[in-house]
């Protein structure tokens, strides 16, 4: 079988829409904005609608073919604003795909690339004009105040359905406090485009859009919008295959990734790529370091700008959205972390750090940083600026090397910024509860509201196993504080290469955090979600209540693995406390007794007229007997 | 095969000690004051020192039979205190065990017995004074100045081994970054027995231990303390058997449970808690109106006082350490939760609620609330003040109905402290991030400081399957803020009753949620172990790493499903990055590199003395081919 054949099968089971779920669209001001949702059926005859990610692939109708990859979205709204050309594009080389002087056979290269041939696009690039490099960025438009496609629907998709979320929500009493603590956020009721394009232009927001990577459903990170968070996925010298990650991709979107990053390091790095960017409906981001490092056989000093710029150009064409770039960490920073408990803990910081030290000279990506503009925005690739000197540990937490390199990481920001190019921050890594504010806070301060994009952080050191949880904890506060995108932690960090149900629960459990974050900051559509699933949790509409849930498979397998039987699921109680002891049905006895009588129960308690009925009557009698007498 | 015969073949699995672990002592001011903690032998010839909560059954010395249960750590204590006597008891009924007017033959009743005459124990009580009810609650001795070797013994408890600790967080630079932000707690560095006695003499912390359970190895419930973290067990009418929830109770303490509540609900009701307490190292919570109820065959408004003085007795003579008591579901209040979403969710609570409705009376429970303090000085039973209307959904978060329940469970408590009788306060329940603190500030104010003790908070409702973790972040949250024991939520909650593995899960993301409280907190002793595992993972001593983690069997099994050999255990990368791209590996190789040349890595950057060395050099020439020349 091969590779293609191989993904085909893996990908049957993904495509399935989740249980009671269409797929629906917000139609927008133009016949080719339509924004996805998911629509949920509910027992009652309503229909939920939830912010959907999963492209698609999830949509019975669509017609997918993994080899020549989805269908272009914005294809017209990029071609239409007259700004790029298409060219020839960088000539492919055989390092690309890692191990140097081919270090795998010519003949094994040709295979891949034959497979790979319905997934080749001739690429495109701003136009320059007489003076000036192009510039094709979301953020040059919005300053430019025009209010692009990609902004629309990102507008659509935060809202939701409103009509939904408005008849859930509408109860004033609760309004006061349902409205989260936004801790500085200035969410508005409905997003419109130009508060988009505001945000945008301000650089409060990304919305990471490569010109080559038009098969993107457009989406937005900023601290004004739905918490987002990331996915990584990517193959290593040590495990795992083409196919199983592009299968990833799809079951991370399945699940809710709102970007996944590709951070492959073992062979066949290019093409890879080219499966998992062509396949993708959300935006994708790398760290390019790691390509020029197999390019140059994983030696760190023999790293060079070209090789890294032309890696940059490499990744650019075949549609990269935001580009982990580790330009703070400088070489009068080093230092800083010889004291520290776990040192540099991060691959790409590592590999700047060795390489700086090795020539005794400043960092290339900070010198070159406006050259990397330059590549930067003619095609609209975001930054998304390395955290390379987080703290790998609670004892590194918030050391002078990680708020160097933050204050250095806020000044590149404004250079990008002159540039119009998008950028967000990345963060930590290991911080406790009690210093997280301060992340945030310095986060703020030094890099002028930029996104932050933080990779947890992890709370305590004491859970491998289980790093998931004890970094969502860090993740759903930093998200409430401000953090626009979390980055997901599985459960294998610390010890080894995700599988497919690590990712998953990964996923989940950062969906829980941002959801919670968004929740917090009185994000105006996210409530519905909970009071959905509490007032079919009220009402024993166990199926809704699947249904409603980030992992339906998940809560009706627990559900049934006591209670299986279809009946079940109107049942009036569950396994946990059976009949006697089931609460909420206790309470709707009270409430059903109280409308018998033809009042309110509220208004039968507050006059105190509830009487004792013959239906609540004592059964009196000697119901207990002595054990001695039996 | 009979009952007993199964529990030992369940047990035979949980009762090998964790892996690399001994059964260690820190010796008390008299011989049988010798406190049990996990001594974990690393790799590096050192020792690191866990504080243990599995009792005898992970030392392999110990001579365990559960039909005889556990040796009796505190009967000196007791009996050496000369104010309580044993009495014959109260007569054994048919109803105990569940059913009205014997459901269950007399038979099996019988059978049931017999299998647990080894367990039965006289019962013991407070020798009453000529005008006075006897009292015995570690509270009444601490305030009138008695330091009790509980005292004792929960002090050394809480320091664990000072000289480890203090070996692995010796470095004073550090100091100022590890302690914590105790927002309000006042935690000293080394807890001595007379700071108990003052925390329990204030109300501030208590110490659960009815003078029936003296298998008891003691522990503290404050907020100066180690957050601690308690787990359900059970039966219930649709499933699981006796042996079961002992396996459980062995099994959740082996993991980290402090406490375990018993909230049985079936039959066997009697019995069962029988085998949890004669078999139970840790206080057992039970919630009597459960029991009370089964003896009224369900029906709420069938309860009368004189039945549940009649559990308290009997529950209190078995030996329970607290008891939930809803009462603060006064009448006045229930038509406060008529407009929620969710009404009522506390089975005690929904309970109390019918029982008020249908007799429109006040309930039982607040008008004698002084005659329970009297059963509960005479055998040291603890408070845990019920929190009947606590919210079931974000919705219903901070409502009247709750913060009206919470004044008066702070009212109850200063009447039960006038009897001196221990008592926390039990908390929500479903609360937004945003709206926590505002439980532990209100908390703090109505109740005086008497310990919280609180059911997650779940920061959302859209996660069934995974209310764990949902649940996780505010239960991390509220720890930090105050609150002093955590009840567990397992991935089951809302959909089903607790498996073994369920309960796994539910403990080790609550240990996480603790432990992330008390180095928040910067409760002296908690950082230790971070550390000690940070300083492993550096070093690359892989089977430190798994064996420092809450749950070794996990972490080892994750990174060996990549990397099973030996060899791997000891080698400088993991499955995650490979060797070129470990983070760790490179920043040791800096580090190397700078001592080679008899430097110091810090001052051979600062000098800016390092230099490019011959290792390091580039090694050139043209090391990518265009793909097309191949």
């Amino acid at each position: 079988m091969n590779a293609p054949e191989k993904l085909d099968q893996l990908l049957a089971v993904t495509r399935a829409p989740l249980p009671a779920s269409a797929k629906g669209a917000i139609a927008g001001s133009r016949p080719d904005i339509r924004v996805p949702v998911r629509d949920v059926r509910l027992t009652n005859g309503r229909t939920a609608s939830l912010y959907d990610t999963s492209g698609p692939y999830t949509d019975p109708q669509a017609d997918i073919d993994v080899r020549r990859g989805l269908g272009s979205v914005r294809a017209p709204w990029i071609a239409e604003r007259g700004d790029t050309e298409c060219y020839e594009g960088r000539l492919a080389h055989i390092g690309d795909d890692g191990g140097k002087q081919g270090g795998q056979g010519a003949e094994r290269i040709a295979q891949l690339r034959a497979d790979a041939a319905g997934l080749q696009r001739q690429p495109r690039r701003a136009r320059a004009g007489a003076n000036h490099t192009g510039n094709v960025t979301q953020m040059h438009y919005a300053r430019r105040g025009i209010v692009t496609p990609e902004m629309e629907y990102v507008a659509l998709r935060e809202n939701g359905r409103l009509e939904w979320t408005r008849e859930l929500l509408g109860d004033a009493r609760r309004e006061a406090r349902r409205r989260g603590n936004p801790l500085g956020a200035t969410i508005p009721d409905v997003i419109t485009p130009e508060f988009v394009r505001g945000e945008v232009a301000k650089g409060r927001a990304i919305i990471p859009a490569n010109i080559n990577h038009p098969e993107i459903e457009p989406m937005i990170i900023g601290r004004n919008f739905r918490v987002k968070i990331n996915a990584n996925i990517g193959n290593s010298a040590v495990t795992s295959s083409i196919e199983e990650e592009v299968e990833k991709l799809v079951w991370s979107i399945r699940w809710g990734a709102d970007t996944v990053m590709d951070l492959s390091t073992g062979k066949n790095i290019h093409t890879t790529r080219d499966w998992i960017v062509r396949n993708s409906p959300v935006p994708i981001g790398t760290v390019p370091i790691y390509q020029a490092l197999e390019k140059v056989g994983g030696v760190a000093e023999d790293l060079t700008w070209d090789i890294f710029r032309d890696t940059l150009i490499e990744q650019a064409e075949q549609g990269v959205d935001y580009f982990t770039i580790h330009a703070g960490v400088r070489l009068p920073f080093i230092h800083l972390t010889a004291e520290r408990v776990t040192g540099i803990v991060s691959r790409g910081g590592s590999i700047m750090a060795k390489w700086c030290i090795a020539h005794h000279q400043e960092s290339f990506l900070y010198t070159h940083f406006e050259d990397i503009c330059d590549i930067m925005k003619a095609y609209d690739v975001s930054f998304s600026l390395g955290d390379g000197l987080r703290p790998g540990c609670a004892a590194d937490a918030n050391d002078e090397a990680q708020f160097a390199e933050l204050r250095t990481l806020g000044e590149l920001t404004q250079v990008a910024w002159k540039h119009d190019v998008q950028t967000m921050i990345e963060g930590p890594g290991h911080v406790p509860m009690h210093m997280i504010q301060a992340n945030m806070t310095e986060q703020l301060k030094h890099c002028h509201e930029a996104p932050f994009y933080t990779l947890g952080p992890l709370t305590i050191d004491i859970a491998p196993g289980y790093d998931h949880i004890a970094s969502a904890i860090g993740a759903a506060m930093i998200g409430w504080m401000g953090t626009a995108m979390l980055c997901y932690v599985t459960p294998k960090e610390h010890l080894g290469l995700p599988d497919r149900d690590d990712v998953k629960q990964g996923i989940i459990a950062y969906k829980i955090a941002a959801h919670a974050a968004d929740v917090a900051k009185g994000h105006p559509a996210a409530r519905a979600r909970d009071d959905a699933i509490s007032h079919a949790r009220f009402e024993f509409r166990w199926e809704d209540q699947f249904n409603l849930g980030l992992d339906p498979d998940t809560a009706r397998e627990f559900h049934d693995e006591t209670l299986p039987k279809d009946s079940s699921k109107t049942a009036h109680f569950c396994s946990m406390c059976g009949p006697k002891f089931c609460s909420m049905k206790i309470t709707q006895e009270v409430r059903e007794f109280a409308a018998a009588k033809g009042l309110s129960e509220a208004d039968a308690l507050r006059a105190g007229m509830m009487e004792k009925s013959k239906e609540f009557a004592a059964q009196g009698g000697e119901f207990y007997i002595p054990i001695t007498k039996i």
